[in-house]
């Protein structure tokens, strides 16, 4: 099937790709006098005594705002915010289907950060949380941690903790599989933007000591003078031997290949390179790193990709709309990173049987999102 | 039946009143490529090219937000954003209901107008049109004129121009039965909020040369010192002769009477001191400015009101659905005051047979948002 084909005939057909559903009719007047006016005053009341009864009474104690610039879309870049639009849509209906949350799509015109960060907090009250999306790296780091200060209500960028908390559950059941230790494990990172350098930060928060991150530019280090300033913090906190070079010189008794970079950067002589029993997740969609097949050949013990026609699909469909099932009930409290550790060894315990062809849940498996809400809410 | 009461049990058992559907199921990878990843790409890069093309492959094409910043809300005041959400839900349910549009709620923090104006400027690229909802006067005037100015897609301020449009229909008639010309009669309106000030505007672009409008301190004109620009600017095109007073002077001789103020403002002297057969619309809600039956008492040939219990329901819901769905099929036009007067000619002449119990269409009358949106794209 011819995808991009497929998906035009349905955006045009649809007119895009979601609509309001009333919950209940309006068939006469009494349905009117109760849901709108005059009944309606007594909910507006409640909530202007206490703004807490919004959860209540209205669509804020299960809506997500889907919030992005179009500064970051897919492999499409910097397309702005209408362009946007199907993405946004799309990831609402994957709330709806996998959580039962509902989503709207909010597309910011803007794209300077603080102007993004006011608008969002203007935005709020009829959200019950904020999910970013597609905002280029370094601004969305800023623009989380800020919203994260800020706000009361749960604030996420799925780019960054979503594609890192499944990778890590990913690893958990991989390194169980190879016999292998967080602590004493190297981990090679392709790819410095927003997945990169939150696969990198929740490794550190799970006891990895050997992380490797590199960038466009290769490996990243406390010599290079380059660097901005997440960057720089990442330099402080990787690469202990503060080794120079690139891609080849990083993964040279590596034990694990993350890439969320470009297609076939690694070579079948780069895993050659690598400890036995290599990992590789080769991440870059719809053109991994490196073909799996390819990968087997010259040694990996256990590759995943982002693609659905391979083994261990890293989806972070995985994530998401579990992470906000929770994160809604908890209502007024910012997602940890407890929570999302949490939530990836949840994610790793529910593959009962783990083996080199399934370290992770599949994105249709019944009961996902229901696993990791449950872990958000105790965490 | 207690609305209150009930209203507040159906908005607790369903946590507000909306949620999101889905236009088309997501069963497998193949739906989720189509939808998602990677097909979406196609639509997105089409909009990219051409920013147009969001009317033919997204949400924008059949989306309106319902803008608030809760600083007018019913009878309610200014109660701030959150606790606005239910009435702005509600209307996003009339919207689908009467008209198929979706249209989902923006309650927004702050009161600031330029920030208000910011705001939903950097928004709008996900909807196709711009619906301001209770937000208080003078500063609903500056925020939907400047909005008009600086965005394409239609902005429409419901609590004037909705009110207006309905109450013309609903005087055309009346003055067909009268046999009354607007030229030549007199019509006074109490309250200059935005629905007075609305009406007033509407009336002078149908030729109503003398127009009374009084706000709580009495007649507004020339010799008043303490208005607001708005206010000021009515001063120049209302009351004619220049005169003084409170609503008592004014009603004298009057043919229209219209209240959008406060309950049982008007006696039935006031009415007596009007010429014969007049016409009475009195619009505050649940209470109007007089009881129906005294002012037929006191000689008033038709009567309107606000209320679903009376003949005559002067109700926002014949308009808004309607005007939206034609603006909507206009895409980047504005609203214009002959749309405006065109939609109320033809909500006139829809009621087949006028007589002084129905001078306007019923709000379950069928097909009426379809005869708005038809003139709308024709004017």
């Amino acid at each position: 099937m011819d995808y991009f084909k497929e998906s035009l005939k349905l955006h045009a057909e649809h007119k895009g790709k979601m609509e309001i559903k009333s919950k209940f009719p309006l068939r006469n007047f009494e349905d009117l006098s109760v849901a709108y006016t005059p009944g309606v005053a007594e909910p507006c009341r409640k909530i202007a005594d206490d703004v807490n009864d919004a959860y209540k009474y209205t669509t804020k104690a299960n809506t997500v705002a889907v919030v992005t610039d179009g500064s970051a879309v897919l492999g499409l870049g910097n397309i702005g915010a209408t362009a946007a639009l199907p993405v946004m849509e799309g990831k609402c209906l994957l709330f709806k289907k996998f959580a039962g949350v509902d989503a709207v799509p909010i597309c910011i015109e803007t794209q300077d950060p603080d102007e993004i960060i006011d608008i969002v907090k203007n935005i709020s009250p009829a959200y019950g949380g904020i999910n970013l999306e597609d905002i280029k790296a370094p601004q969305c780091f800023y623009i989380e941690k800020k919203l994260k200060e800020i706000l009361k209500i749960p604030v996420f960028h799925d780019d960054q903790h979503g594609t890192a908390i499944v990778c890590l559950a990913g690893l958990i059941n991989a390194f169980k599989l190879t016999g292998r230790d967080f602590k004493t494990s190297k981990i090679v990172i392709a790819g410095a933007g927003a997945a990169g350098i939150a696969i990198a930060k929740i490794l550190i928060i799970r006891g990895v000591k050997n992380i490797i991150l590199l960038d466009s530019k290769g490996v990243i280090g406390r010599s290079r003078k380059d660097l901005q300033f997440m960057k720089k913090e990442m330099a402080e906190i990787t690469n202990p031997g503060n080794i120079v070079g690139g891609l080849k010189e990083a993964m040279v008794s590596a034990d694990v290949f993350i890439g969320v970079s470009k297609p076939k950067i690694v070579s079948s002589a780069m895993v050659k390179s690598m400890n036995d029993d290599a990992i590789v997740f080769a991440l870059s969609n719809p053109v991994p790193e490196i073909d799996p097949e390819m990968a087997k050949k010259a040694g990996a013990a256990i590759v995943a990709t982002g693609r659905s026609d391979y083994p261990n699909q890293i989806n972070n469909v995985l994530a998401f709309p579990g992470i906000f099932k929770g994160a809604l009930k908890l209502r007024n409290k910012q997602i940890t990173d407890k929570m999302k550790v949490n939530a990836a060894v949840a994610l790793a315990e529910s593959v009962k049987n783990p083996s080199a062809a399934k370290i992770i849940p599949g994105v249709f498996d019944k009961g996902v999102a229901e696993i990791v809400a449950r872990v958000v809410v105790r965490s």
